[in-house]
């Protein structure tokens, strides 16, 4: 059976996932970079962007994993674009330029569904309206057997740890304070009891958590 | 200048530091032990209790340098027992027992204050009815130069931090999700930015993380 699967979801210490506030210029809020700063300094992340260099330690040694063997990524519609409500027009195609870094089928969470959008180096993007169950039947559909990755926001990652759909969770607690935003760990109290739980630090200062099924 | 000190400070990753529905018999409500495990295999527990054994490892590393040079310690009334509002009488003594291990003067945050107890070994408690400061002032002054520790529970941690008030702060993050009870981070945005922060993580699973003065 393919694997569900979240990697790299940063919070911070009082368990915001992004902070509040989003739009075109900011797309994680009032939080800015500081969620991700760990990962922008990691090879993985920069090679990601089509770079060179960056850091080759625990923290890429753990962001790492990110695209191995994933087939089809779930993401919710925060993740996609800052708009809400209906789209005005189909024009955005996301954060990522013409090459988004999926290199897969993408289900995008939203209440007002819009045509496929097919990007360079075989993104496509699927635009669903549907609960967490059916969602992932579509994409466990589309990634031939391969594992399925939750890409975020906190909400849908929320929601599919309520739902009990998540196999790996990686989450990185950042020691900031963000004060507001979205939250990660809302409605989830004993998560631990379904999960065997392991941490690290980083020289970074961040810790790495993963759940994985006992 | 005497330091004001909190040392292991137990948090959920959802970030609270004590459970819902405090009574006799639940000194932390629904959490039960679950936050405090870790400290209570250490062998700095173990002599708090006047026994034997215990692990001698990174958790208690972290957790021994609780009574070093401390004068005087600050508690909310939460954490000297389960009363609220004011006291049918005086027969409440603390959850301590005759000899509690404080060794210093306690001093109480109540808006119910009652004479002073003098237990055996040195604690003495005061119940004082004031501001963070005032307190502070008081417990530095009983203190002899020596630091002042704030002993919890969270609502006075986090009134004391948001008045800027703490030099050294140890938090341990337990990995699990409590999901209601009494919040520690609540109305700290920013926090991080007064403080250097290091973590590091043991083998029971904890992290610990210390805010010093940069």
């Amino acid at each position: 059976m393919s694997l569900v699967r979240v990697h790299n979801f940063s919070v911070s210490l009082d368990g915001y996932g992004t902070g509040e506030g989003q739009r075109l210029e900011e797309p994680f809020g009032h939080a800015g970079h500081r969620l991700h700063e760990w990962f922008f300094a990691t090879r993985t992340f920069r090679r990601m962007q089509g770079e060179e260099g960056g850091e080759t330690g625990v923290d890429d040694a753990m962001a790492r994993t990110w695209g191995e063997g994933i087939g089809a990524e779930i993401m919710g519609r925060n993740k996609f674009g800052p708009q809400r409500g209906p789209w005005e027009d189909h024009a955005w195609q996301g954060w990522w330029g013409a090459e988004p870094p999926f290199h897969t089928p993408v289900f995008v969470l939203t209440h007002h569904p819009r045509p496929d959008l097919e990007m360079a180096g075989g993104t496509t993007f699927h635009f669903l309206d549907a609960a967490p169950q059916e969602a992932l039947r579509r994409a466990r559909q589309a990634a031939g057997g391969l594992d399925v990755r939750l890409g975020g926001g906190p909400t849908m990652v929320r929601e599919f740890l309520a739902a009990d759909l998540v196999d790996h969770l990686h989450v990185v607690v950042v020691p900031i304070l963000l004060g507001r935003g979205e939250p990660l760990w809302d409605g989830l109290e004993g998560l631990e009891q379904r999960f065997r739980i392991e941490s690290v630090t980083s020289p970074s200062g961040v810790t790495h958590l993963t759940f994985t099924r006992p």
